[in-house]
């Protein structure tokens, strides 16, 4: 880095209901492109960031990522404010923190977590529109636990994987899928968490098609460990809706003293 | 009522963000103006409805109820699809149910029920825009919970009351005021809920605005005693925004038999 250079990390949370989604676009009208063109005004010159884990369009951030490199010298705080005055009300900029060199938003982080909030009920979602996922029958939570519990571990996930996919490898690790829900079975909510090393393009979206697939009494529990043996997309279920789906961010070694705080959205819608 | 005329009663859930509030206007974007623009294309004639409590521009509907007549005989689920076949994604009918003539939607409602959520935090909402409120500094619970106790039962409450309200009487009775917190003190969700017989005009968030003056320390809880006594609107704090504000719905006697369904939204936002 040049000298007198300073990378700052920034945790940005934002709906994506009206972007198309995180990565930048001739089209001007993506996450990064209100992030970078907020960063510009404030910084009055030209900002690139790179981010933990580009998020689809539709699909929500709780606290993505982004590393940036600025000459510019300010305290961490006027970078959250100064950013937020710039940004459409739907994006802000949680937290600014400067961090070493060595520091990449992406390269560095050793999990991701992403929630998948779902609304079991006759009536399609009203006030939570866009910010859930919509199944019309009940869903039975004991058979899409057992189903879930193929996936853990290390596995090729190409069943899951979307054909654009850009990922050098299909090999990823889920650590941990929790199934939990609120409410009767005539109107509930569902919460789907999922943390993993990396995630493929679509994989989270896939397997909720697989899921639901399952709870829905439409193939067992096992069917899951067939379709990732398959490692076929073909295999698996169509690619669920983006509206239900949050990236909660990514976890970081603590020696990089980021900010942890996800907690107060473990209840979200 | 004519012959063969029945008299529906709808729950219907809103997100109020896009819309005028729900009292129908020559604007025709109200909620008002399209549930009976959609109930009146699935009738195929002009369908006029009364509702329980009329909301303000951005306050959202969980279980606003409404009654009509209808000389048109269909099953109670056929009005709840084939309505929300004609409404935008941000309103929806919850349910459907004949109701003997002698029912009304606002007369019969024997209570009314509103929740007001709020984020504390340095950062302004993202995700959640439009839907919470907003607080920059900490507040401080007990003091609130013992303004709130001055505004239990019945009083006149002019001093909250905005000039437009259009009530014969500014005595109304406050049945509970329930404040609750999730999170930590950086980053945190306050549920305010009200139960009261009727509400004014701007009731809740003028109480909004003298609370969070108590909670923020500007203002002593006794201070609640003084605005309530006052009956002068100009005693009161400004209003607060309507962002956070969702119309539980009314209570009504168990002898109408129409669904209490409002508890999986317990948690929202």
């Amino acid at each position: 880095m040049p000298e007198g250079t300073q990378r700052i990390a920034l945790g940005v949370s934002y709906n994506g209901q009206r972007y198309n989604g995180w990565q930048s676009q001739p089209s001007g009208h993506t996450v990064q492109d209100h992030l970078e063109a907020a960063l510009g005004r404030f910084a009055t010159q030209a900002v690139a960031t790179l981010c933990a884990g580009r998020t689809d369009a539709g699909v929500h951030g709780l606290m993505q990522v982004v590393h940036f490199d600025t000459p510019l010298h300010r305290t961490p705080f006027s970078w959250v404010r100064g950013t937020n005055t710039f940004l459409p009300p739907d994006i802000a900029v949680q937290w600014a923190q400067p961090v070493p060199d060595a520091f990449h938003a992406r390269a560095c982080a050793t999990a991701r977590r992403y929630a998948y909030v779902l609304l079991q009920s006759p009536v399609r979602p009203s006030v939570e529109s866009g910010r859930v996922g919509w199944v019309f029958h009940p869903l039975d939570g004991d058979a899409m636990r057992a189903a879930a519990q193929h996936l853990l571990g290390e596995h090729d996930f190409t069943s899951f994987r979307a054909s654009a996919c850009q990922a050098k490898t299909p090999i990823k690790t889920l650590h941990r899928i929790d199934i939990t829900r609120r409410g009767e079975d005539a109107h509930c909510y569902w919460r789907f968490e999922f943390e993993g090393n990396a995630f493929l393009h679509h994989m989270v979206r896939n397997i909720m098609g697989c899921l639901i697939a399952v709870g829905q009494g439409h193939k067992p529990a096992g069917w899951m460990a067939d379709v990732l043996a398959a490692r076929s997309r073909d295999a698996a279920a169509p690619t669920f809706a983006p509206d239900g789906l949050y990236f909660l961010g990514p976890v970081y070694d603590p020696v990089w003293g980021l900010p942890a705080r996800t907690a107060a959205y473990d209840w979200l819608p």
